[in-house]
């Protein structure tokens, strides 16, 4: 157990979080240096939600709340992270949840299920047969025939960069969560939240409830508003790490 | 296996050796988020060694000739890349191995024994009973008594930042190899190499070599003309990511 004074206690909790996981079996080995990656951007981030993350999560509020179908994607990561927080979007949004894993296991999908579940996820989709997105024989291209195949919008948190570009190319809006604002995913995706899951998922969940009762046109009006490449322009910015150390 | 053709081959080969090492119970479960930071460390830094991690480089190599008594540590992720170059690395000095863990059990101390008497290693230390440090009773100030406890400059790659200090404190030259310029062990050492261990030390034993012949008040000169602090601070400068992105 991390002491709460220590001063890392939050980073060393969601590590503490992401090695359970992964004696769990739900999360895939390169999924622990995949959140040693992340751990390194929020550092530079200064582990707080910057404002042009602000900004792209009011934008993925308004693109989710205006889908016809919405559909948020879990892989080993978010269920090691946010299980209960995706269901609870998913709730707010009436949208679906599709399991969604690279180095897919039969085992590590069921264990992935029952997490989704034991938070309250009635429906889990990705389980059984899947399809190919634009008939692209990769497993990258796998989808859900009632999810993310037939979905319009799609949040994929913690993608990887070929995925995201398979899912643009469909014609879907693409909003992604990931750390590093240089990644191939932040820069194929419509809307990227450079952002940590375990701040960002919460923060999209407020934002669909602040806009839920807005008009149609002012969730257009703000997504229209929106400029992902401006947005990671200024992220990139903002982790000018000579600022975290001025006594260098 | 991955295609040398990948633009990312060597990091996914390096990759590849982790979890390898990780499987056979070389690593700790933290070794492999360890390494994803120092990824995503690398990869701003253009996965290069850079002008001052080459002056780090010569300075540890001179502060090696120099030493009456030096001593190279090993720990999970150096025993997991790097094993025959750091036995190299101890023959080129005469110097001593010593096995360094903190996520410490008999079981890892004899893998990675075995490990480094397979890259040719006659003596490895950290073996049997340890002593501590200025007696103190922490498991970050645990040293072999003919090792790193009677060592005058000791190589400390990949290290903690409070074990690193103890070192320090206890009046030995450190030098450390870590990816963050910014990490307490950098900041606390006498000589930071920010650089990946598997281009830094081959380096270090090249530096070795050619500094071999020199005059001890050449070695003293360039000891003294090293400025760890403004070494740093450069390197920090080198890591303006915006420039590895134009096209944002």
């Amino acid at each position: 157990m991390i002491s709460e004074d220590h001063p890392r206690y939050h980073s060393l909790r969601l590590r503490e979080m992401i090695v359970d996981a992964w004696q769990r079996g739900i999360l895939a080995d390169s999924g622990m240096i995949a959140h040693g990656r992340g751990e390194a951007f929020d550092y530079l981030l200064g582990e707080e939600t910057t404002k042009p993350a602000e900004r792209a999560i009011r934008a993925a509020a308004a693109a989710l709340l205006l889908a016809r179908k919405p559909v948020l994607s879990v892989n080993g990561n978010t269920a090691a992270l946010v299980p209960g927080e995706m269901v609870k979007l998913a709730r707010e949004l009436k949208g679906k949840i599709e399991i969604n894993l690279f180095h897919r296991t039969p085992r590590r999908v069921k264990l992935i299920e029952e997490v989704l579940r034991d938070k309250g996820a009635d429906e889990v989709l990705g389980v059984d047969k899947l399809t190919h997105i634009d008939g692209i024989m990769s497993p990258r291209a796998t989808a859900s025939p009632d999810g993310i195949y037939s979905a319009d919008v799609v949040l994929v948190p913690l993608e990887d960069g070929d995925r995201t570009e398979i899912l643009r190319k469909s014609g879907k809006t693409v909003i992604t969560v990931d750390l590093n604002p240089l990644s191939r995913t932040s820069r194929m995706a419509s809307i990227s939240i450079t952002d940590n899951i375990v701040r960002a998922v919460p923060a999209i969940t407020a934002s669909v409830r602040e806009l839920r009762g807005s008009e149609r046109e002012e969730l257009e009006r703000i997504l229209e508003e929106f400029d992902n490449r401006e947005n990671l322009r200024e992220t990139i910015k903002l982790l000018d790490i000579r600022r975290y150390n001025p006594e260098l």
